[in-house]
């Protein structure tokens, strides 16, 4: 086995001057960086990350599990916003992809356990509630995206209220009178978040709430077709509609333009989540609301780290971070 | 510490059973798992995957470093596909996102070897020639839709040629004769590739090379609607488009419906990629060849677990994968 010394004593440096190297200490020329680990390599050397677990009892890992973040293109930022901070702490990333399996997520969380990652982020692709295998207690754990219904471990999701809120007033803002809103038809969070959100813009602009203008459909973009069809055929049709996603506003985009209507100055659209591959192509580009999935990941690790390097037990908390305007061209 | 004895008193069954429970062995009664698990969880016992992996040398992990496939929405499927046969290996994947960057390139490969991962996957998230630290080489590695110039490391990529020429066959099946093609204008495998692919297919097919009929462009939709423009006002326009990805497709559909004319019955529309949640929502939904990631994530780990587990050193391979046509409403 090659020890530091053997590679000291194969470049002509000292000990230390190995042992810096290794650690990424600043203080190193490039020169002898280079010289060092090339030496690392040819000799086979490999610091005992094993050795150094069982001395501190500390992995310097921190497990990502989730249902399918990592296979779908909606909140890969989430596991970009954790990498980023978890690196900061000089910790990495674990991941698993469970697709919501009960047997492979408790079989993931037991690996991680056996393993001793330092922490456990459990994430969800889109918001909703979850029950995790009672295990995941086994260490600091925090839910991304989702919360359990008791609200016994530590969550951090989208303001869905107040993402609505500001959508709405974006369109009120800009003049328009007669919002409506393409609703999801599911029994989720974002669904009914978003339309508290959009009343209480209405209320705080003096706009009485119109049921004839709030439809419901599956959120792809065949049924935000469907939906701002039937809403421009409305015998006082909107000028603006607040799309519950960005694949709704799609649809909506096409009906709109069946009718020879232009966007945005005959009907402005505002969509949600920013999914990029989508918002930015649209012609013209989409007006959205982001979902916060970087920030999410970044506050899981944030907060698991205050308690991991703290050494300290807090009482569970439950963060709702904002979703931001992204302004782009579909609305005036 | 807690010990398997430990947790076999306190359940009451044998220490040979809460092995089999630890080791999910199948042939233990649900009602005895979950006994078992809950006293893990309230002794707190954890199998220590640290010190098992201190005697074996072996850490059941596999790296997983890429330069963005986590962050965005391309190519999730590639982790999703090594995901899969990892797991069927008893491995978990640790994936290290790194921008490119090539200092957290090779600090995540160090941290990789000091935790003793078994093999490392290096993937990027398109075709591209590539340049990783050459410490990669501390254990078996394979490349992931990209290469080395030289070979010297083993890698899987699309086999992008054949994927071009399969696209245009599915339109010259249907009874075209002017297929235009729109063309990406970086210079990357995919667009030389793609190019070779549509000229093999004419010439199969006994049609000229009509240089007027290809166009290059950024591949993004706007400039899939500027060259689909383009194309349609040719004086002898094309029946049938073949677009170099999903993007500059969603920008083509922009360009037809403008001039009135009909998907597929006028124009026929293929792309590249499927980018799910462009190619299934477009109206109507588009015909395109799959980037074969979910095979060359599970290719990947297949091809390192014969040289991790059948303890062989290999030469170098080259695999190329094919790009299946899914056929949606596009194309008549």
């Amino acid at each position: 086995m090659t020890t530091i010394k053997d590679i000291a004593d194969h470049v002509g440096v000292s000990f230390k001057t190995v042992s810096r190297v290794l650690n990424n200490h600043p203080s190193v020329s490039e020169e002898t960086r280079t010289r060092v680990w090339a030496a690392v390599q040819e000799l086979g050397y490999r610091p005992n990350a094993a050795a150094r677990s069982m001395r501190t009892g500390k992995s310097h890992t921190i497990g990502f599990i989730t249902d399918s973040i990592a296979t779908r293109p909606h909140a890969g930022n989430v596991i970009l916003g954790a990498q980023h901070e978890a690196w900061q702490h000089g910790r990495l990333l674990l991941v698993v992809n469970t697709e919501q399996d009960p047997t492979m997520e408790e079989e993931a969380i037991s690996m991680m356990l056996e393993r001793q990652v330092d922490a456990i982020i459990y994430a969800a692709w889109y918001h909703r509630p979850v029950s995790p295998p009672p295990m995941i207690k086994g260490v600091p754990c925090v839910l991304v995206d989702c919360f359990v219904e008791d609200y016994s471990i530590s969550s951090v999701v989208p303001d869905e209220v107040r993402g609505g809120r500001e959508a709405t007033e974006q369109l009120l803002k800009n003049g328009h009178h007669r919002v409506g809103f393409i609703n999801n038809e599911d029994k989720i969070p974002a669904t009914f978040g978003r339309l508290q959100g959009y009343r209480a813009a209405l209320t705080a602009h003096g706009i009485d709430f119109d049921k004839e203008l709030v439809i419901e459909g599956q959120s792809d973009s065949s049924n935000g077709y469907e939906c701002a069809q039937h809403l421009l055929s409305l015998s006082d049709p909107p000028t603006a509609l607040f799309c519950f996603n960005d694949q709704m506003a799609m649809g909506a985009y096409e009906a709109v333009k069946e009718r020879g209507l232009g966007i945005p100055e005959d009907i402005a659209i505002i969509g949600f989540d920013n999914l990029e591959l989508i918002a930015a192509t649209l012609r013209p580009s989409l007006t959205t609301m982001q979902l916060p999935h970087y920030e999410m990941g970044r506050w899981a690790v944030d907060y698991l780290m205050g308690i991991v390097d703290g050494d300290q037990e807090r009482l569970p908390v439950h963060e709702k971070l904002e979703c931001p305007l992204v302004a782009r061209q579909s609305v005036t």
